[in-house]
């Protein structure tokens, strides 16, 4: 009988906003205001409708096309890397430990957590989430994630800054990023074109009746 | 701080194919054709596409909005309840134990599988899979199921007579169904039209680029 092909183990970046002109989050990013200038409110809204959003406090939320995508965050996923500014706003060498980033006591991530910085600071878990603070090359930031993540998929959870230097590597598998129908004008930016992509990889573009354009990617 | 609210235990309906004329299946099944007169691979091309598909047997495969579909088929779920035209071709008394369904040695379930059917039978198990050959009222069908699932969701597989026996007494909470870009004329329908379950559900409606289009409905 046939058997299964083994499953190949994944960088994916998913539920990835940014706004009709590729920006990602706004400049000037501070404690009070992770996202800078952008309120990620008007980013987020169709995934904080869904049912399965991760920070969902009340019972109910949508549970069409937009709910396949949130539920998908934490399906098959071992491990997450992220950018320092992910974490937090602080810049240079680490002065407050006591400050254990913007994610609280239940981060929603449940997985090793890799977060990019050139400054040492030991590791350390929060519920059933551990933070490692990892240096160098994203090709060795993957290894040390995919063997972390021990077979299953490795979240590339941004932000854009950070998903631009893994593709520049050719290090991502599949990218799920929803355009939103708002236009920032300055700010971080993922992209000048969702079309930039297409020179290697697949991509279906999925209008969903929230409002937002999902565009999904995967590497040809 | 805010809890998450406990989740539901939900009845899906995943990755259902009908035609653009709501036919799901042929007349005049038989072993050799488990669908009839209509041709699956067809219907189903979409999802064989995918590099989720479970009968995947050649490593590739698409990964955008299909592979949403697919791969969700086993997420959270807990336990399968499906008609006994899903398990095999047969009728009346059950004559052949030695037979154990269309479903191979490694049937796709990974749970138990609770088959709708008049007459009795013992519960046996392939690889991860239970079958258990059930009467009853689809409530207390769905009540057994339940209890297996331990927490988790339970898919409700289909055939298109077992789908609207769960509909009928409003036990479904979402369905999932592509509909394929052929006219089949006559068969088992499922619906006279998409929009027949809109008294009840939310939908939404999304066209793939691979040619079906996914109806997404969730309990109002």
């Amino acid at each position: 009988m046939s058997q299964r092909p083994p499953r190949p183990q994944l960088l994916r970046v998913q539920n990835f906003n940014v706004s009709s002109d590729g920006i990602a989050a706004g400049e000037d990013q501070t404690l009070e205001r992770p996202f800078g200038h952008v309120d990620p409110g008007r980013m987020f809204a169709w995934a904080g409708a869904t049912a399965s959003w991760p920070n969902r406090t009340e019972p109910g939320g949508s549970r069409g096309l937009d709910d396949y995508l949130t539920r998908d965050f934490t399906h098959n996923i071992g491990a997450e890397i992220m950018g320092r500014n992910k974490f937090g706003p602080q810049r240079g060498p680490w002065q407050d430990h006591e400050w254990q980033g913007w994610w609280g006591d239940e981060p929603p991530f449940h997985t090793p957590v890799f977060v990019l910085t050139h400054h040492e600071r030991p590791s350390f878990t929060l519920s059933d989430t551990t933070f490692h603070f990892v240096s160098g090359e994203p090709a060795d930031v993957l290894a040390r994630a995919r063997e972390a993540a021990d077979g299953r998929d490795v979240r590339l959870g941004g932000g854009a800054t950070t998903i631009r230097r893994f593709l520049d590597a050719d290090l991502v598998d599949t990218l799920h990023v929803a355009v939103s129908p708002l236009e920032l004008g300055t700010g971080v930016r993922l992209w000048d074109s969702p079309d930039d992509l297409l020179d290697r990889f697949h991509r279906d573009v999925v209008p969903s009746p929230s409002g937002v354009t999902h565009h999904l990617y995967w590497r040809k």
